[in-house]
């Protein structure tokens, strides 16, 4: 997380430690604002409403950008406001929200609380240079381990506001897993989830061999050559160019194929699982996820599959000129940095 | 379970699900009784106060049994408590609780919850023959499966309970879970711990071609084995006779031997990892748990580890006496009834 605030470990999933980190924080009828731009965005709404906060949602269109204009307006209008909250990567539409014009954006005064849920590993996230005070990250995306372990990062003045946070907690509480952290045996107050920080131990060690920076670039990298692929196929992308560095890209199904239809086939006829949308763009679109140990030759064979689903439904003018395409924005990409196709350290 | 009730599964330890029964089952200022007899009752008088609960806590000395009178007696005094709390099996302890005469105890109109994360899977547990409203239980234990994964389950009047309760919540809401849960597509509402999913899916397999009640005698078996070898060493039981059907075997620690130093012996000298107490036991105490896939050899060579190390300390009067009690307490054992080392299945 680039960071030297604490961190915790919680067993949960994600949005587990999303809830703590709101129990942990706040207050009932505490305002904050939640900038919205898909799935995700109004999870985190529908969370702090159920938790009796008061919730300004700063609602931006799927697929198009936060609005931190209205952000920091609605900050200066209203000294009420204690935090801002958005997601990193939306997955829900593959947008990369920026993080730092975000927090820059809620100003000094307000706390700034980040979903980094599928960001984390796979895109640029620079907690402490970009002052975001509390960032909750998963195990299961670009740290590559199967899904039970979520993180939070909590900078000092985090701290100091969950001194005075009045919100009900106990599971998720920041003073037990803090204790439990500090004691001489370093541990959970809860059982851990064991078998996944086994994992963890060794997804890191093979992150921090490759390097950090490295592996967002080759996330950079698999994004290219995924989009590539969409639009040698034919196929238009959501949300470009609002997903350079994307660990999820997002197309739209032809007129009169049914999103969810496709998704089956590839799974069915090719064993490869990528997913349709959610909320309103349930039947609209596809989601391809290529972050952790997906590699290029993933990506490669997932537009492969969906070339030829596509040929075999009657609506593809030109199979092959997919992969054509991805394999060449792979070449391109290779020219100028070398791109192992898994973190080097994994082949050892 | 051995129960028609709704069942709910959680990514988090038994903590959390714990903590979701009572978000999803009570308002602020509730009056409930927790009955407790150790650590892990504690932990839910503690938690219960965290969310605001007005706890009459029944306690009784850790290692002796429940006091259900004084519930029973608590019950009738109070109109204003709605529900009752124990453990079944205390592993701080290793008393196993009669959760029957508990729920009996508390009667027909208060809400009976169970902590049965060490019980589930290894002593009797009849949900709804006993009329047990809410039952949690963990993977972790008897299920075999490594920690991160917790159940509930919720007989109708608790879920009418349910229904009113005004604790807030949002990631163990159980009406997200029952919703997700009874979708075309059977799905929990937030990322799953798929990887211990899977592997549930395997230890169920192998406890249901064992039976269910053959495994409880598994474990009775495996106490007994456990606490022959602690008598054949010279130790003293903690519990005695009320571990009969108990997963874990605690005994006393010689005179100027501290506990946390003994277990540490026996993990660095011969890899064998048992614990301490809890609590005020903490250094008075070691705890053998003897349930899911540790067998009968497993604990023969935990009790060797033991008799040697303590030969080793100096404080042993006859060495091998431990172990060839518990082997002749197999042996018996397997006079009457064949016990397998492990489930049956899972040799194949």
């Amino acid at each position: 997380m680039q960071t030297e605030n604490e961190l915790l470990v919680f067993a949960s999933s994600m949005t587990g430690a999303f809830e703590g980190a709101m129990q942990n924080l706040f207050s009932p009828g505490e305002r904050i604002i939640v900038a919205t731009n898909g799935a995700f965005g109004q999870r985190w709404v529908e969370m702090g409403q159920a938790f009796g906060l008061d919730v300004l949602e700063v609602a931006s269109p799927w697929g198009s950008d936060l609005d931190c204009d209205r952000v920091a307006a609605a900050v200066n209008a209203d000294p009420a406001i204690t935090a801002a909250i958005c997601v990193h990567c939306e997955t829900s539409t593959g947008v990369v929200n920026n993080v730092q014009e975000f927090a820059a954006a809620a100003g000094a005064d307000v706390l700034t609380m980040i979903d980094s849920a599928s960001g984390l590993g796979a895109c640029e996230l620079r907690t402490d240079a970009w002052g975001l005070d509390v960032v909750i990250g998963g195990g299961q995306k670009a740290l590559m381990i199967p899904p039970g372990l979520a993180f939070a990062s909590i900078s000092p003045r985090a701290w100091q506001r969950h001194c005075d946070a009045k919100l009900p907690r106990y599971y998720f509480d920041w003073d037990h897993a803090l204790d439990a952290l500090k004691s001489d045996i370093p541990r959970t107050p809860w059982t851990p989830a064991i078998s996944l920080l086994v994992q963890l131990d060794a997804a890191l060690r093979m992150l921090l061999a490759e390097g950090l920076e490295a592996a967002w670039h080759r996330h950079i990298v698999l994004g290219r050559v995924a989009r590539a692929g969409i639009q040698g196929i034919g196929l238009d992308l959501l949300t470009q160019p609002r997903d350079e560095n994307s660990p999820v890209t997002t197309a739209r199904v032809p007129l009169g194929i049914d999103a969810d239809y496709l998704v089956r086939q590839l799974y069915e006829r090719y064993s490869v699982q990528i997913v349709a949308g959610s909320g309103h763009l349930t039947d609209k679109i596809i989601r391809i996820g290529h972050c952790g140990y997906v590699d290029a030759l993933d990506v490669i064979a997932t537009i492969a599959a969906l070339e030829l689903t596509l040929d075999e439904l009657g609506v593809l003018p030109r199979p092959g000129a997919g992969v054509a395409a991805a394999v060449a924005a792979l070449a391109m990409a290779r020219g100028s940095a070398a791109v192992p196709p898994v973190p080097a350290s994994s082949l050892a």
